[in-house]
């Protein structure tokens, strides 16, 4: 039977994600810059087979029963210390929700603050999962365009005037450390500045931030939002997929009581609650310092890694193509001539040239721009950095040549 | 500061359950018959320790790295092997959807197929998370009452046939073997009715089945509804909540190919995927017939608790109190006479005599009786079970003499 008119019309607004679409060209011969995976051995594997046993041997009968919607309370406790330590004050761990990763978050948040016609501002380009998050609950979004200290503050300002009579403006969703897709991490100056015209203009601000604890730039990141939030005006989301390991699907959000509140009873209808054996391995991992003994090692693969793709960059780029150099996050953004639309490019990468990318366009809310691609560097081994970052050169040059 | 301007219409229709809500009044003096948690004593804790080690010694770089959110194809393909035994033919793991439980299905069918002012059809009572998750998307429900052999058949083609000049009936939500709340399995020869009657008005069958496998009757349950299905037009759920752990938190929904691509589509911008490692552990569960060889003991465990309520029911509650006598499932479904509002003698119940149930009014569609409780029978010792009818029988037999 045809499903067709069985339908929502909210499905029209379902598209899948072009990053995962793409896996399908992918062969074992292909080296792809294309996933946002972390590097495999970064995962405590053994800490966590460690700790899983002492769970399933002490208290089996909680980490395997259900559990409470908002997370298991140690979880939570550590959390509150968690994020104490880089300057988040939250008042207890009634101010936690534990997530399905980050991605049930933004989910969560298009679901208890988005109506229909809505207004909701993001950076441009922005994370593609979050614009596909939100667009189920049919927002307008307004991407504010970037430069090297992240968000163009003064633009966000024209914007909120001009919505100001309008109303209806919900939350700024900004990722100000290590940015998807840019890699860019936002000022410290543009950070009061946001959270100032936030305050200004009566809006939410969410503030994802899977990245900052793993920032391997010179010192520490420029200070949360969260951090120098005193009006409970940010939404702050966070995640172990980068800290620990994804497969255990495990994020948090910290917000104000209230927020908390609604979001709990939204992740109520929608799975119950997160698994609970996880949970309790997270929260050991955290009460045994695990998780931080291991940020540093995750760092130095990283910024190797990083250095790997610049430098990979420099020798083989044709002129005109420029890139972004990242203190923080899993990507570099490359901006090639606009005469070249990468997401035409991305066949003969694949097919001719055994290399794959994200094509820029679909990080951009209103897709505006055809001539960057998103390229990660914290899966690829060193040797697939060069020979990929290389093929990738290739491929420009070719379809930069080609006849019309 | 206040979030109540920017909240979303939908947050409206966002009601706690009321049997978490009621759990905050729960001391540990009191013998809860409310929730419906499986007994601990039925995970195969020892089992999932073992497992988990050899997954994470041999695979650790698959288990927790990111997945596809269809799930991960090694359970998929254990789960067409299961389901299989049970006369269950879907052509292959294409056909299977691994969800955050059960639950996370009943959201992505909401989210898939219902426009607001649709209708769905389900027993009556049901289950109430299946009402909450439903309702988000703004449906109007039409409960089908039942007897001893299930949903009436005549009762469903009569409202069928009135609607079908409406149209847009969406589907048939159904618990056909140990429904929840009531207890009730469906007979062989109104699941027969109901597939005929589904086809002949062409709307689809959402085929909830956590406690098939479960089934403690004497011989084996009747046929899935799925297993019936030469249409592709049953969308079956199962989970591994009652069948190893609730704590793993995995469901799966088995359907038309069509169906689950649009399920995937959801799914994604939801949560991107389940748990990998909890679906390696699942996979492996199965494939070593460790959830095979679990099944007997906890049917064993199931049907004993559930004679001793039964015979609890029989030795203290007085005239007029009937019940069903469920052969699968967690509850036994208690009616009281009709002067009796269950919701409202719930507070002496848990303050004055230490005992605490669900008032049935919640499972009702549109909350049309009073004089109803859920009893869970899985969780509580055989001791507490005793206790507690006991302590039941007293407070009904006090809110009946009490003065008005």
């Amino acid at each position: 039977m045809n499903i067709g008119r069985f339908l929502a019309e909210r499905t029209r607004l379902m598209r899948a994600s072009e990053i995962r679409e793409l896996l399908k060209w992918i062969t074992e011969n292909v080296i792809s810059f294309g996933g946002g995976m972390p590097d495999p051995s970064s995962f405590p594997a053994k800490e966590i087979m460690e700790v899983t046993r002492e769970i399933l041997s002490t208290k089996a009968d909680k980490a395997l029963q259900y559990g409470t919607t908002n997370g298991v309370a140690e979880l939570r406790e550590e959390l509150v210390r968690f994020m104490g330590k880089v300057g988040i004050k939250v008042e207890g761990p009634e101010d936690v929700l534990i997530t399905v990763g980050s991605q049930e978050a933004l989910d969560i948040i298009g679901r208890v603050f988005i109506n229909p016609g809505d207004y909701i501002i993001t950076e441009s380009p922005t994370y593609l999962a979050a614009l596909q998050a939100f667009r189920i609950y049919g927002p307008r979004i307004i991407g504010i365009p970037m430069d090297e200290e992240g968000m163009r503050v003064d633009v966000l300002e024209d914007t909120l005037r001009k919505l100001s009579n309008e109303g209806r403006v919900k939350f700024i969703y900004v990722i100000p450390t290590g940015q998807n897709p840019t890699g860019i991490t936002m000022s410290m100056e543009r950070r009061r500045a946001l959270l100032d015209i936030a305050s200004k203009y009566d809006v939410l601000i969410v503030e994802d931030d899977p990245y900052g604890y793993i920032y391997f730039g010179d010192g520490e990141p420029p200070s949360r939002l969260k951090a120098m939030d005193s009006e409970g005006r940010v939404i702050y989301l966070s995640t172990f997929s980068k800290i620990a390991a994804p497969g255990l699907r495990l994020g948090w959000v910290a917000a104000s009581r209230e927020v908390i509140r609604w979001f709990e009873l939204a992740k109520q209808s929608i799975d119950l609650h997160t698994s609970t054996l996880n949970q309790y391995i997270a929260a050991e991992l955290l009460r045994r310092g695990i998780i931080e003994r291991n940020i540093p090692r995750i760092k130095e693969i990283y910024r190797t890694k990083r250095d790997l793709m610049l430098q990979a960059l420099s020798q083989y780029m044709p002129e005109g193509v420029s890139w972004t150099k990242p203190s923080a996050g899993m990507f570099i953004w490359l901006t090639v001539p606009e005469n070249i639309d990468t997401g035409e490019m991305l066949e003969i990468a694949i097919k001719k040239y055994g290399v794959a990318y994200v094509p820029g366009k679909s990080f951009y809310p209103n897709e505006e721009k055809r001539n960057n691609m998103r390229l990660n560097f914290t899966y690829p081994t060193p040797q697939e950095i060069f020979e990929g970052i290389r093929r990738l050169a290739l491929a420009i040059r070719d379809y930069v040549q080609r006849p019309r």
